[in-house]
C-alpha cells in the first residue's frame, strides 16, 4: 500500500488563524483522493513549545509565539461536498519516548475550589506500552499506553473555530475513542471537507480535568489514517464506531447538555439504521446506553454516548417505507 | 450465618413524610447491631402501583395515592454517630420475574428536544440473566441483568430530603456500581445512622435519560446486605469499593459541578489514603481517572469517579505524621 | 389595628431540624387567623453569632453551636390547606443600626476564579437611609437602605428543606421585592401552612455575590406583616405584586433554568388571568419582561422575572369559558 | 459635522462567511480615523427575508438563502493594534415604521417545555414611541421603544466567529443597554479592529425569550455611531458606560458563568480605576450591584453587571503607584 506522507508546515509560515483554527479560507497543504491512506505528522497542544527542561512558563518567559493547539492540514478531500461524511479509519499512532502533564488555571475550576498554587510540569517517559508517572516522593505509578488523537476535525460551514475548541465538525473532541482500530465520521460542510487534526495524547482520563492528558512531544509524533467519503449521508454530530461498539460524540455547556446531545443523536442513529420508532428507542437507551466524559477543561464539554453492538437487534428491519 | 429480616412497612400506615424522606426525625423500623447481615424487602419507585395491567397514568387514574420512591427505614445501627461512616457490603438482590420502564416528562429534557407524545409503559421479562426488552415492532433484544440498588442512604443532620432526591447523605444516586459484590460507604450525620433503601432496578442504562431503568416490581425484591461501622473516619460524600476499582460518587446541578466534586473527593483520597501531594492527585487523575454519568434525571445529578486499583501506587507510604 | 406579637424561640429550645429546616413535622410556635397583622421578631443568617466584635471565625473558634439562617415559625395559618394560597404584605421592616457583609468560600466560585485569601467581616452603620461602607483604605460609599425579608417560606407537603435553600416553597429566596408595599404569594402545601421567616438584609446587590449581604443583627430586627389565604388557587411557585410589576420566582440550577422556569410561570400568569393565548405570551414577554438575579450562592439560584402592570392589556377578558 | 455613510453590501456579493462572521480574514468595506462619526445601514437577522406578507418559513420555502444575522462591515479603524480599546458613542439609532417577532423552535428551551406548536410570526407597528402589540383575540399593548443595537462587534484574534455568537469581541450581545447615549468599549484584537453591526432591535425583553426581540425591518435601519480609539488600555470583555451606571458585559454557558465573569469584571474595574482592594470589591457588588439577564438564547447566554455611579466612591484615590 502506498501512503501519502503530510508533513506539518513549519508554524512560522502560516498565521495564528491558519495554524489555529478549522474554517474554510484556510488554504489546504495537501489534496488526496478518497479511500487513501494518509500518515500525518502532528503538533502537540503546546507547538513543540514543551519539552525536557522547559515548560510551558519557560516558554512564555522566552516570549516564544504560543501556537495553541495548532492542527496539521487543512487536507482537501477532492470530491466532498456539504452533506456528505468523512469516514476515518485510525491505523497507527506513533508515540515518542516521553510525554507531559501540565495544570492550566482555570480550566475544570477544580484548581479554583482547591485553591492550588500554580503547579510544576510533569515529563512521564513511555515504554512498554506504559506510562510511567512519578510522583513529587519518587514513588512512580505505570498507567498504560492507550493513545488518541484529541484534535481532529473538518471545517465548518463559514464559521473559522479555534482548534482548541470541538463541536459538531470534530476538533478538539478530547475523546479517548478516537484510537487505533476505530472509525470515525465527521459531517463535511464545505468542499474539499478540510480536515485537520493533531494533539495525540498517549492516553487520558475520563475529563481530563487539569487541561492536559500524557502530551506527546510532537517531534515524532504521527498517525496513519485511512480516508473516506460516503456521499449524501447528513450527520448533525461525529460518530465513531469499534468493533464492539457505536458511539455519538456531541460537545456543549453545561455538561448535561452534552449529555443530552448525545443520547439524543443515539436515538437517532437507532431511529434511521435500526429500524427503532422514537420512544423505542429513548427508553431503549434508558436501559442500556453507556456514557463517557471525554473533557470538562475545553470551550465546550464533550460527552461519547455509547451502545454495545451485541445489544442492537439481531433482526433485520424490511424498508420501512 | 443468621440473618435478620426488615420487612417494608405497609405505606398507609405511615405518613408521606415518613414513607418518602430520609430525615432525623423518623423513627426507626428496626434495630441492628453493626456487623450484622440483614435481608431487606424494598418498594419500587411506584410503591407497586405499576405492574402488569396497570401503568402509572391508570394509577393515578383510579386515585391512588402516589408514593414516591419510598425506602424500607429508618433502620437504626446501633452505636453509630455523627461523624462515622456505614459500611454496607451488597451481598444479593433478589428480583422478580417483571421489569417496567416509563418515561417521565420533562426528566432528562430530551423529551422536550424531542417533542415526544406521552409515551407508553414497557414491560420486560426478566429471565436467565437477560432482560428481554420488546421493540414496538416485536423484535426482542436482550439486556444483561446487572441488578443495583438506586436509593440507600442515611439521615441528612437536619433536613429531610426526599427519596427521589440524591446528595452527600446517598439517597436516590442511581448508581449501578451500588450492586452484588462491591461495598458502599456512607457518612453518618444522626445518631443510629437511620438507613433506608429501595429502587432496585435489574439494570440500567448510563444517564438514566427517561427517567426510570428496568424498575422490578416490588412484591419480590429484597437486598442483602452486611452493615458494619467505621468509628471516627469523616467523610464528605458517598465512596464505593468493588474489587479492581475505587469510586467516589457526588450529586449537582449543573452535571460539570457533580463531576468536579467526583473528581475533588477521589484527590481527597489519594491524599489521604495514598500518599498523594495534592497537585499529583490533580495531574494523574487527568491521565488516569475513570468517569461514569450516573443519571441525568433526578433532582440533582449524579457522577461516579473512579480509579482502577491497579493504578494505585504499590510501595507504601511511610504515614505523613 | 391589633397586632399579635410573635417572638423569636430561643434556640438552644430547639432541635436544629426545627430551627433551621421549613418542614411538616416542625411543631408551630403560634396560630394566628388568616387577616391577621403580625409582628414577627427574626434571626439574621447567623443566628446573632456575629456581631460587632465577633466573627463568623470567632463564634467558631468559640464553638458556639452554629444554627445556619434559623427561621422564626412555624406559624400555623387556621384553615389552610394544600391547594389554597397564602397572601402575605409586608407592611414594616425594622432594623438595627449595624449591619455585617461577610464572603463565604466556595459560595459563588468567584472567589475561587479570584484565588481570594480568606477575607474580613466587614460591619456598616445604618442611618438616615443610608448604609455606610467603609473601604479598606477609609473611604466611604453611601448605600441606600432597602431592606427586605431573605427568608420566608411556609412547609413542603413533606420534606423538611433546610433554611438556607430557596424552592416552590419560598425560602431562602432572597429576593429584593420581598419588600415593604409588596406582596408575596405562596403556595400552601400542608394544612396550616406553617410560615417560617427571618434572614433580614437591609440592602443587597443582584446575585448576592460573595453569599451575604448588609444582614442585620437579630437582636432588634423585626417584620410586620399582614398574612389572608386565597382559597383553592393553585400556585406551583412563589409570586409577588407590587404596585407597579407583576413578578414570578423560580429557584434552580444551573441559572438558566431558574430562569426559564420563571419567565413560564409568567407565561401561565397571563395565559389565566389576562386571557393571553400560549404563545402570545411567550413572544410578548420576549419584547416585554424584565428579569433579576437574585442570588448565584444558595444551594438553588433564584431570578425573578417582571412584567410592567402598564404593559398588561387595558381591555377585559369575557370569560374564557 | 460630516458624517461619513456606510452602506450594507449587498449580500450576495459576499460569501457566508464574509456576511456572518467577525474574523480576521474578512476584507474591509471601508477604512475610518478614530473620532469619525459614521452613520451605518444594518440588516435585520433575518437578512431582510422576513417582511410583511413573507414569514421565515415563508422564505426557506422560497428556498432564498438565509444570511444569519449578517453585520455591515468589517469596518477597519485606523491605527487600532491589539491591546487597545474601540470606543464607541450611541448618537442615533433609526427605525422602520414594522418590527417582527418569530419563536424559533428550542432557543430558550422553554418552547420544548411547553410542548409548543410552531407559531406564528408577528408583525408590529411602530409609531410614536410605541410598538402596538397585537394579540391573537385582537387586542393591542403598547410597549415603548426602546432601541438597541443587538449584534455589534470586533474581529476576535484569530477565530471568525458566527455573528450569532456574543463573546469577548462583542457580537450579538442583545443587550438594551446597547442604546443612544450610551458608550460601549470593546477590546480590539487585529489591526484596524474590524468592527461589524446589525441586528438593530426597537425593544427587547429580558432574557429575549422567544429567541427574537421586535426585529427591525433591514430597508430603513441604520444607526449613527462615534468611534474612537483609546490605545494601550486592555480589557478582557465589553463594557458600557451611561450617564448613570457602569456596566461589564460578558457571554458564557451556563448562565451563572455569565454573571460570574461580569460581576469578575466589573470588581477588577472597581480595582483598578477606583481604588478598591479587591476584597472591598467583592463584598461591596454583594450589596450594591445590580444584573440584566440580556439574552438566554444565542449560542452563549449575556449577562450585564451595573453599578450605579453614585455608589462610586467620591473620593479621588491618590495613585496607588
Amino acid at each position: 500500500m502506498l501512503i501519502r506522507r503530510i508533513r506539518k508546515t513549519p508554524l512560522e509560515r502560516l498565521s495564528l488563524a491558519r495554524n489555529c483554527t478549522l474554517g474554510p479560507l484556510n488554504k489546504p497543504i495537501a489534496t488526496i483522493k478518497p479511500g487513501e491512506t494518509v500518515e500525518v505528522e502532528t503538533w502537540d497542544a503546546s507547538a513543540n513549545t514543551v519539552k525536557p527542561g522547559q515548560t510551558p512558563k519557560d516558554a512564555r518567559r522566552k516570549g516564544v509565539q504560543i501556537y495553541e493547539n495548532p492542527v496539521t492540514g487543512p487536507i482537501h478531500v477532492e470530491g466532498a461536498q456539504s452533506g456528505d461524511v468523512l469516514k476515518i479509519e485510525v491505523i497507527t499512532i506513533t508515540l515518542p519516548r516521553i510525554g507531559w502533564t501540565s495544570a492550566r488555571t482555570r480550566f475544570s475550576e477544580i484548581d479554583g475550589w482547591l485553591q492550588l498554587p500554580s503547579p510544576p510540569t510533569k515529563f512521564s517517559r513511555i515504554r512498554k506500552g506504559k506510562i510511567v508517572y512519578v510522583l513529587s516522593d519518587g514513588r512512580t505509578i505505570e498507567v498504560p499506553v492507550e493513545p488518541l488523537i484529541g484534535t481532529i476535525g473538518v471545517s465548518p460551514a463559514y464559521e473559522a473555530i479555534a482548534t482548541i475548541t470541538p463541536g459538531r465538525h470534530g476538533g478538539n473532541m478530547d475523546v479517548p475513542d478516537v484510537c487505533v482500530g476505530n472509525t470515525l465520521y465527521l459531517p463535511v460542510a464545505v468542499e474539499g471537507a478540510l480536515l485537520g487534526l493533531g494533539d495525540v495524547h498517549a492516553a487520558q482520563g475520563d475529563g481530563e480535568i487539569c487541561g492536559t492528558a500524557v502530551e506527546v512531544c510532537s517531534m515524532v509524533s504521527k498517525v496513519t489514517l485511512k480516508i473516506e467519503l460516503e456521499k449524501h449521508k447528513k450527520l448533525d454530530w461525529p460518530r465513531i464506531e469499534s468493533k464492539d461498539e457505536i458511539m455519538t460524540v456531541c460537545s456543549a455547556r453545561p455538561l448535561e447538555d452534552a449529555a443530552r446531545l448525545a443520547f439524543l443523536e443515539l436515538m437517532k442513529w437507532l431511529e434511521t439504521d435500526y429500524g427503532f420508532e422514537r420512544y423505542d428507542a429513548y427508553a431503549f437507551l434508558s436501559i442500556a446506553a453507556r456514557a463517557r466524559i471525554a473533557q470538562i477543561v475545553n470551550p465546550l464539554f464533550t460527552v461519547v454516548a455509547k451502545l454495545p453492538r451485541k445489544m442492537l437487534p439481531r433482526t433485520e428491519v424490511i424498508s420501512k417505507a
